[in-house]
């Protein structure tokens, strides 16, 4: 008897872009598909593990080094891992990729001035205003996934449509039928 | 279709006490029977989650809410969780436990006086030499637990009894039976 290795749904993108909301909407989704899934979110992340680092670049790779560790544990034990976090870095998200194993990029793409105009938690006004530095997109780099499993684009596509998109991804990629079968 | 929650197994003891041993034992012999296990050692975590940390009182508490916080997340989509680790204090135990849900406490007894003896990583040496500060022990207390669900006495059983016993006591719980039984 082997127990089934599970897989991480990794939500790269701009602050603001709706990773989050994407994310949990996914994990609704799966949850009802009777999945053992769990959501890393980056803000809760922050709180729960890692809440001494700031967000230069050398925090922020240690803080997704830390998503990456914990995911990669819950991946291998079965589990449904949903992440939420900027992940800025392509090299960072690279090295959670290799170390996670079965790993899908998503990449929440939304222009820069979409995400500033959204703004839902008045970080980007921050930024602008010197008050945070080292803010991705502003005063950090964000490098864009070059070969995402999945590319949705909020400032098109409706929640429900990039959801969409999201499983039929998931169920091509076969990673939906080792759960529905038993 | 609903997943089966997992459980988390938390030894507590003095350094030298005989906790990753154990664990380890544990972790051979429940990834055996096919279980989704995963071992989390004191000195991994605190490279992978905690390595800013000390072991001021503050820091370790940080320490044990960090690692109870990753064990939730494991036993909730099914992992069965091997913590190793000091946790010292009662309080931060019975919160992991309120946390976890699944819990499972083995106190891994041994006098002070052995695990000086046994002083596996010359740790104890340091501490009276001082230069650890806070070493539980000798600097900094430790907790007896008053009613853990398991027992061993590493002073006087051989790591094989102790390990017989855990396993009995999982089985007398009936921790092992949706496993065994899928």
């Amino acid at each position: 008897m082997k127990h089934a290795k599970g897989f991480t749904v990794w939500f790269t993108g701009l602050s603001g872009a709706g990773k989050s909301t994407l994310a949990t909407l996914l994990k609704d989704s799966l949850r009802q598909l009777g999945l053992p899934v769990v959501l890393l979110d980056g803000d809760e992340v922050r709180k729960r593990l890692t809440k001494e680092l700031g967000f230069t670049r050398e925090d922020r790779e240690e803080n997704i080094r830390r998503i990456a560790y914990v995911a990669t544990l819950l991946t291998n034990v079965g589990g449904v891992v949903i992440v939420a976090a900027i992940s800025p870095y392509a090299h960072a998200r690279a090295d959670a990729r290799r170390e996670i194993g079965n790993f899908v990029e998503v990449f929440v793409k939304c222009p820069l001035h979409v995400c500033i105009e959204r703004d839902p938690k008045g970080l980007y006004a921050k930024a602008q205003r010197k008050e945070i530095s080292c803010f991705t997109g502003i005063s950090d780099p964000y490098e864009e996934p070059q070969n995402p499993e999945i590319l949705v684009e909020t400032n098109t596509e409706q929640p429900q449509d990039s959801l969409q998109k999201i499983l039929r991804q998931l169920e091509e990629l076969e990673l939906l039928k080792p759960f529905t079968e038993v």
